[in-house]
């Protein structure tokens, strides 16, 4: 879901065609990712929004009152009316009906109850969880009742001038972009990243680092998929045997790798693999082949 | 512009299922009044609603507040946030823009100043004044402003039994049906509608009718074209030379008709034909044969 719609309507300096452009680079990003185009639909609200989903927003609707999003979104009665309704567009798209291509090879021309009942899992960022709050709280009160959707938390990465910072594009040395370069990611690592040593190697050595407020730690914690090499690092940097300039060369190496990589497979999201992406199409899921899922018998009802 | 989506909102007891397929019953009475399809789209928001029609909706969301909506429609903080949105839905039908397919045979990539400037011209029933209350007071606020729309309000027919009447279809001698047979017409007519005679025959031609209040004659008045015809039956039932059963015999000859034609018309628009009518395309305007209209140079710029 390309919130194009909802930028659209908060930011008063943004129109519906800026924000869906915006939206278009978003897609291409969210694709370098590694998403797999036969699991994956991406889609822009201000294209794709319409049928059963606009239903399930108007039906959404009439669940929800304007003293109800006000408390749950500080809205005053000076609030644009857009605004106000903006969480039923925001809350259906958990809903499984809202899809009405993607469960078969000719779109569903009902809303049933059977694909209703299919569960959704949401990663999100925490502002975003008023929203869900709603959701949770009506989901059961459709026509077509969906279950209670699941929520991850997704944590920001930090600034690099320590917790509590905040990464802002106007200040580039704030945070590690994803169109920097090597050079660029090593000189701002070396020069911004917050680090957890001691004043001098001697003080190091004798008393250790402390790797919780280590800004190059915390972005291994990111990116190291190894949890045992983790533990090892966290150990050795807090005995003091790891030094900052050590601690930040692996930073460094695993960024430098990871942002090339991205920056690879960002080149290679063309007009037309972005186009494949947001077609309206049947999915198909086989499973991760690397974690053995239950059995599923037909669309959305998985054998107990 | 079917409002399947309003009524869903507006009534607690209906699904938007149900309103759509109320909305494609009442499609097919309108297009049996005698609309060309060359000329005509005929959409349900529920269907259509989307891209560029959506983004004017979003757009001119922003242009009302809650506090508005409140003034303009009776609503309070009780309301739910879809009637709160309505109006935005309902404005915008009233922007060229909104219609990406019916200017050019491809749809239009973008909402042109250019479309935007065509005038709109909406025939209404006096309770979706408020509507376009807010309509005429924001078109120009938009980024590509609109004229105002250009209203004509529609009487509601008169009920049988007189000026102040109502009609309902709870009572079936309240009003003529389009569905009702020459005998019923004929009926209703000699039994129910209020008429504006006097007592007795000798009365009559005495002092005279008072067509003014006589239903029959209300009703030779929506359809009776000849506006000489008219006078002359007023004249005449004034005068007490017409009397009440002439009268009401011109009326039943007059809805007998009307009603047999409209049945007629109604019986050919298959689910084909109202699929043409619905299907978003290119419409073709050369001008009404029966009254001159100024020169139109290219789309909606009129020559001046």
């Amino acid at each position: 879901m390309l919130t194009d719609d909802e930028k659209a309507i908060f930011n008063d300096n943004l129109t519906c065609e800026e924000t869906m452009k915006y939206a278009m680079d978003n897609a291409k990003d969210i694709i370098a990712l590694g998403f797999d185009v036969k699991k994956t639909f991406i889609y822009s609200d201000l294209k794709y929004l319409g049928g059963h989903f606009l239903m399930n927003a108007w039906e959404f609707s009439k669940l929800v009152t304007f003293n109800q999003v006000r408390g749950a979104f500080g809205f005053n009665e000076s609030t644009n009316i857009g605004r106000a309704f903006f969480p039923s567009v925001q809350c259906v798209a958990a809903f499984a009906t809202s899809y009405p291509e993607i469960w078969a090879e000719e779109p569903l021309q009902d809303r049933l109850p059977s694909i209703a009942r299919i569960p959704c899992l949401i990663p999100m960022g925490i502002d975003q969880d008023p929203y869900f709050r709603l959701v949770r709280d009506n989901a059961h009160r459709m026509r077509n009742p969906s279950p209670k959707p699941a929520l991850i938390h997704s944590k920001f990465l930090t600034a690099l001038q320590g917790a509590g910072g905040k990464m802002s594009s106007s200040n580039p040395n704030s945070a590690i972009f994803m169109t920097d370069t090597p050079k660029q990611i090593k000189t701002k690592i070396n020069r911004h990243a917050f680090s957890g040593g001691q004043v001098n190697l001697e003080e190091h050595r004798r008393i250790g680092g402390n790797p919780d407020v280590d800004v190059s730690y915390i972005y291994l914690t990111y990116f190291e998929e190894s949890d045992e090499k983790l533990a090892e690092v966290y150990k050795n940097y807090r005995e003091g045997s790891l030094l900052t300039g050590e601690l930040k060369k692996m930073a460094i190496d695993l960024l430098q790798e990871y942002v090339q990589q991205f920056q690879t497979r960002r080149a290679a999201v063309t007009d037309q693999v972005l186009e494949e992406f947001m077609r309206p199409r049947k999915l198909e899921w086989g499973g991760n082949p690397r974690h053995p899922s239950p059995n599923v018998t037909e669309a959305g009802r998985v054998a107990n």
